[in-house]
């Protein structure tokens, strides 16, 4: 068990100082262009989570996200009295990323954020993004998982208004940091909510998809016949 | 059969989102430089489609794309009665997806788009993109025909002039948004009819190649006999 | 063998298509900024490279590329007889996917690039990048050549100075072509000569460093005594 | 051996003609928009490191790094006798990437970098870097290690405030470059050594990790029970 909060606090405070720290080199070295600061941010984002996933992932699910810990928990994919630990581990890392990622840019460990991100549409982008996200944990095959929540997260960095957080520790992390990635901690409770909200609905649409496959059990329709019709 | 109509239409909703939705979050960030733009949008396309497929394939088979449909069921892979509910699934989905986007962004739900993109030479890119995407569907092997859709489509947003619809359901959704990724309803029966006319030349090719091989069943003649001749 | 040959000038076709058309779009909405032009044909080539390698590799091997067939027949793993077939198809589709590229953006069909490229400098980039570009071909497993390729093709786009042509037969279409990736026919013959030379050099390599090894029969040493370690 | 030290010296050398030869393609075209040379330079050592791992990794290992040949050896998987010459043949070989890289580029074979990188936050970021990289080679599985690795630099690259050398023999081929990818060699030392701190701690980490398991043998917790409560 200590091995597993060890893999998700290590692992959270890499995502955190990947997050933040491309943050802060993006913008620094874009010169005013806001869109080619969050296209480094996105690259480093995705790169830096395949690789966590994949290197945590086998001891204790990699899941560096309260929202995902809840959903497992739920579902009896995470045992009720590991719930608890894994969000405090989660939490710590994320603080203890964000402040590696100040030390290495020279600026104060210490900061709150003062960048506010509020309104119904990022909101709705929060519960979206969450959404895409718990879907994909509860029916990737496990092979591809790391590679999966990577691109979707990169994709929700720009589809979504709010940039995709999609997950309360990163919220919490960024709250540390008033930097291009922080978020101010008014604007936390409501991203969380959502966050929230978004992952009871994939848990939903889980339900109605139906059961998730074994890898070749099944194939899609569209080319298990087609060999035949040659 | 209401599963693969529910994996329809949220897959495609999910696909509108991202290709809208980061079409406007680039345009907003990119400060004025296009190209900077459609990379943002081409990245986001590429691995949200990416997940998609992954996501509902197993379901549905993950078409997302009316032009896909109508080949398969006219090849026998998809049954007849299936096609009519798969094409209303995508649309619909389509159509939520565009306003999905504008809510997250704050804009009209309800929009029409006035951007024109005619023309023969676009016609033609229309045709060649949906050419290479339906020879992927047909002839990918079912591990890899995720990436390899993904792929094809983030190599045609830059390679063809039309930056590449190639899906009747993506020239619907993008009628119904006045965004970066729009496209104005006088312009969208031609890119139709060019994308079926590019589906047919696919299924034509499929055919002049042979059959599609199954993974490991034979060996590029490049790489079969260099071991012995190390 | 008409169907081998047909693939390889198909994906010849589509390959040029891809490197000439994507040159196009960044250029035109790059906004004068070089590096973000060649990102975005750096990209599509990327991207449709990997495809076209997948899709066509267990037709014909997927060569698209006289200097990889003439390796080829040289080490026995394609019939003499089919090396002169090869390479006309490759340089017909060559020509055929720059005709396509100017058609899908309304230029002349018939160009003749003025693009000067010369110099020591981008002769020995030219041996460099084919020189890599056959050692992958000559060593890489059969299920990754498609990646790899595609991967040291982009890597070259960006640290060779010659861009990386890396091909003949991309030579010849982009010679047809007076756009970003076009090159000036008196250029031309000292490219080929030096993609040759590293495509001679690879072979050497290949030699020196020993058999390709079947995927399994070898664990890397940094990696196959660590658990016992662990 | 011969042939593991040929591999080890000609990966390192094609890796830093990737690094320091993007680095000069990147910042003459990028227009004085540092980000997007980062980007290029980023893309290219991705997309390079990738392809020579899993071109040499068969032969040599391919470390191409003093400090993961280091931390290999002190665990028994690589002879105490291969070390020095390992380091050589790395050291040797990053020489001649960057000499080569100059002649592509036709400057000055012969230079040492102006470029000064110090101080306690680039420190810090050398060893969060190369920690990162060695729990990498440690832990990940051989199939991925050549795709991990080269996605943990690529963010690096962004999240660190250093650049991410995380590679002494890197540090080395750098210090003989005065162009964008340079370090000038009053700053190489404290790099080094912040460099073995980093890996130190790593094997540290993978200790209190525990061993790492084979694929397929422990499914994460969060995917094992799912199908049941579908």
């Amino acid at each position: 068990m200590l091995r597993r909060l060890l893999a998700e606090a290590l692992g959270t405070a890499l995502l955190l100082a990947v997050v933040i720290g491309s943050g802060v080199m993006g913008q620094r070295l874009a010169g005013g262009n806001v869109a080619v600061a969050l296209l480094a941010n996105t690259l480093a984002t995705i790169a830096g989570l395949y690789v966590l996933i994949e290197l945590f992932g086998p001891v204790s699910g990699a899941h560096f996200n309260p929202a995902v810990s809840l959903v497992l928990c739920a579902r009896g994919a995470l045992p009720r009295a590991a719930l608890v630990p894994y969000v405090a581990a989660q939490l710590l890392g994320a603080a203890a990323g964000a402040w590696n990622a100040h030390a290495m840019y020279g600026l104060d460990v210490l900061q709150w954020s003062h960048h506010v991100r509020a309104g119904a549409g990022q909101w709705l982008a929060e519960g979206v993004a969450t959404f895409g996200l718990v879907l994909v944990v509860l029916r990737a095959p496990t092979a591809r998982v790391a590679a999966m929540v990577a691109a979707w997260i990169g994709a929700a960095y720009w589809f979504t208004s709010s940039t995709s957080f999609a997950n309360p520790a990163a919220v919490f992390g960024r709250m540390l940091s008033d930097t291009f990635a922080g978020i101010a901690p008014a604007s936390a409770p409501a991203f969380v909510v959502a966050e929230l909200a978004g992952a009871a609905a994939a848990v939903l649409a889980h339900r109605l998809l139906g059961p998730r496959l074994p890898a070749g059990a099944r194939v899609a329709p569209s080319h298990s016949t087609l060999d035949a019709h040659g």
